[in-house]
């Protein structure tokens, strides 16, 4: 059996466990279900979790259960790093590090030897390795961030997610419709200091009984987000991307603003 | 199921099936045993088969029965194209035509809407879509390919595979020892003339009843192949690669050289 460990969790890992049809496994996405089950569970842990961005740890412990750590928002640009990575199976990405989710690379960390070449063996089967042109590709993209001290791209990138977050929260404080997740400011081990939330998505929730579907009543003002039950939760939530390109990122905040404003005017007529 | 058209092709396809352990399908190797089977069969149809270079045709017949015809061969550099490929489910890579194996890189072309779906999602979810940075080196290889005509690279793959094969043909043609697959001429469509033979292995059978191991009498002589075993057939077979570098090649043939006038000297001791 496979399980994810929140209901909010990104989909992708319901889908291809279900697609596949495995003879030795099947989803479930309700980590309540999984009490009672008596064979060996493999639980999908997604820190920073997609959308909502607050860090999660396993829910499910034994001897028959094994944690995967999905680790594509462990990055300093997104979230507070609380402590080293240092979990059994732990799979990152070059996505969200770089921005280059084009390129389809990633790595993972393990320290089960059986484990490890369990999934070269996954690779050489399904793709007979992984592209060559990627790889020099990806090699060229970590050689440009240990340039200098190395931290460069963390600090531009934290600053620039911050800062973004810092405006739709002042934009989202002023209404009532609209609330976003509130991240704690939280002690960085890489920063070595307290700071404060920059998560990759805006978990929006429409707090109006009639505003049921929160991703059309956004969607009304022009702003694209995607809806909650595509992350197995309610449509009165909807999740905004806060790692578009910097026009894009403006044009969000200033038809939010439009939007929040009309609210208020309404409200104050 | 799944099944494969000829026992000595190579055994990924056998692999895969069985690695995924998926509910709805096993693999079986030999098409004798799939004549009494009720349910629906999927042939893997390797043309030019690999390791021996014969062309081929699906064995199964009806209406429970789907063909995938895998073409990574089926290139003028390695075969008389006997007519435009045509067939419902067609794979091709890049990796046999310019060398470039190292991208991982193929196509499909697909008659059935359905199965062209069906595909389509099986890449989404497998691998959220293939590497840009391959798509674009692929795209750029393409493009060298047609300038010109677009039949150079075509011309000269065939003169040169045609070459390896027969100084390879000359070398072995000396021998008791050692035989070769023999290919006849055949009229090539794409050519507009009947062609020799240009394989891209070299399918080699030890008749020495003590040579039950060819692979490894070849070893002793310092060559490398694979062991017919690898592809679903006997150890006294044995496959050497003719589309290595060409100082490969060379030193393949005064190896081979080496080995069957050492074979013609002992005779006439």
């Amino acid at each position: 059996m496979v399980a994810a460990a929140s209901p909010n969790t990104i989909q992708n890992y319901k889908q291809q466990t279900d697609f596949f049809e495995m003879a030795r496994f099947h989803f479930m996405d309700d980590l309540k279900n999984v009490s009672n089950y008596k064979s060996e569970v493999i639980e999908f842990v997604t820190s920073p979790n997609n959308p909502d961005g607050f860090l999660k740890k396993a829910v499910l412990k034994g001897n028959s259960v094994k944690s995967i750590y999905d680790y594509a928002y462990y990055w300093s640009h997104f979230t507070a790093i609380p402590a080293p990575a240092d979990e059994d199976v732990m799979i990152f990405s070059i996505s969200k590090l770089t921005g280059h989710a084009g390129g389809r690379f990633g790595w993972a960390l393990v320290k089960d030897k059986q484990i490890y070449d369990n999934m070269i063996r996954y690779i050489c089967l399904a793709e007979m390795g992984v592209s060559r042109d990627t790889q020099l590709r990806a090699l060229q993209l970590l050689r440009a961030i240990l340039q200098g001290n190395g931290k460069e791209i963390f600090r531009f990138a934290y600053k620039t997610m911050g800062d973004r977050w810092e405006q739709l929260n002042q934009i989202i404080s002023s209404s009532t419709r609209f609330t976003i997740q509130e991240i704690p400011p939280q002690f960085c081990n890489f920063f070595q200091q307290v700071r404060g939330p920059s998560p990759a998505y805006a978990w929006v929730k429409c707090e109006r009984k009639e505003d049921s579907n929160c991703a059309e009543v956004l969607s009304r003002a022009k702003i694209t987000g995607r809806r909650g039950s595509m992350f197995g939760s309610d449509d009165r939530y909807a999740r905004l991307s806060l790692i578009r390109r910097q026009d894009d990122f403006n044009l969000l905040i200033h038809r939010l603003t439009v939007l929040v404003s009309e609210e208020n005017r309404a409200e104050s007529m």
